[in-house]
């Protein structure tokens, strides 16, 4: 099985979601069924970086997991792009063999029967303010292939009122999947220096209007990434 | 019954732990058994501010409780001074009558029947820099308590490598129990803005660390609160 990567990275701590704090391998699947307009890891998405993109069997990415996580099992997040493309079955199935967990995040456009095989399912449709539009049929299909998973969650990304909006009505057809609302980050720049203030205020506004609108139902966490390590990647 | 409550205050979301993001109501007992050297909730916890404390009956925690989440169930989180002090059985009788969660954040020092009752139980044993010196058989004896609540966690605060070397070795002895590491916050006068850098540092130093060291149990999370709001109180 040859896959395409973008980047496998880490130990580090997962930063957003979920699994927020967890210690985490990341392996980065190159290519994306969308485009969104804010994007944070373009260079996983955009297929003029294709070059980039190692094709590696899915032995080689497993050892190169075990080589950063030193043998010691831990959480392997898969992420992208949108790793739904591709089959990652054969990695998790060698992976759980020797005891890692895995957790995959897609934005739920392309349903996967290894969905069944993961630890967590981070399902994160996308709001308005990325300029794609939702497949709901597709949507439900990924919840119907996560449904053997240990966990199935949704997360949103919430950059202005009309998402936040959106994201309420989400919830409102999906009242049984926990959820995780993240406020956007427009500072995506690897070059730049991270804003912290504007990142905390981001933040200090998502948890005002939700706490005023006294709608409980949804977590709200920041990317600690970025808090730590700005856009830089591979960290 | 009556209660000794230094401050009871939200919605706002959980700032650290198990339930970061999480909106939550906290109600901060008086009155502590301990005087950790960097505690941050002092107007909780030492005696001088005896006088600030409001006696309370049960019913109107309660009512407040009520009014502050207007009517809508959330987490309530018992936090302190230490609340095993006193008995909050009869307020998490009360809420969870009408669909309130609770949770409680405590060193450990005193066991209560009422952590039977809880859905989150977080204990939290001092590390060597609060001057403090834990008693194991009272730690023990609040697991054993708290063995009915829905979940029981341990988390640590880290202010420097005897702390970690610390933590590992507590984890080493509980191994089943969730471990949640957050780093030590030096800053905690709330008329100081806070360093947001020195923030991000900070647990840029506790995630390294213990990637280097490959160890890979705990979840590593921030004061979300501090970053918002910095050291003010009441949110």
């Amino acid at each position: 099985m040859t896959l395409r990567i973008a980047e496998i990275f880490g130990p580090t701590i997962q930063g957003e979601g979920v699994l927020i704090g967890e210690p985490t391998v990341f392996v980065r699947a190159g290519g994306c069924d969308y485009r969104c307009s804010w994007c944070d890891s373009l260079h996983a998405v955009d297929s003029e970086n294709r070059h980039s993109w190692a094709a590696m069997q899915t032995e080689a990415v497993w050892e190169e997991v075990q080589r950063l996580s030193g043998g010691q099992p831990l959480t392997v997040s898969l992420s992208g792009g949108n790793p739904a493309i591709q089959d990652f079955g054969p990695l998790i199935g060698l992976g759980r063999a020797a005891g890692y967990r895995f957790a995959c995040e897609t934005q739920g456009s392309l349903a996967r029967p290894w969905f069944a095989a993961l630890d967590t399912l981070v399902l994160s449709p996308k709001p308005p303010s990325s300029g794609e539009k939702v497949d709901w049929e597709a949507f439900d299909a990924c919840r119907q292939a996560g449904a053997g998973a240990r966990q199935q969650v949704m997360k949103i990304v919430i950059f202005d009122q009309a998402d936040y909006d959106w994201a309420r009505e989400v919830h409102s057809r999906h009242p049984d999947l926990p959820l995780y609302l993240q406020p956007g980050n427009p500072e995506v720049d690897p070059t730049v220096p991270v804003d912290l203030q504007a990142l905390a205020d981001r933040l200090r506004w998502l948890t005002e209007k939700a706490m005023a609108d006294r709608w409980f139902a949804a977590r709200i966490l920041p990317q600690l990434h970025v808090l730590i390590w700005g856009n830089k990647r591979g960290v």
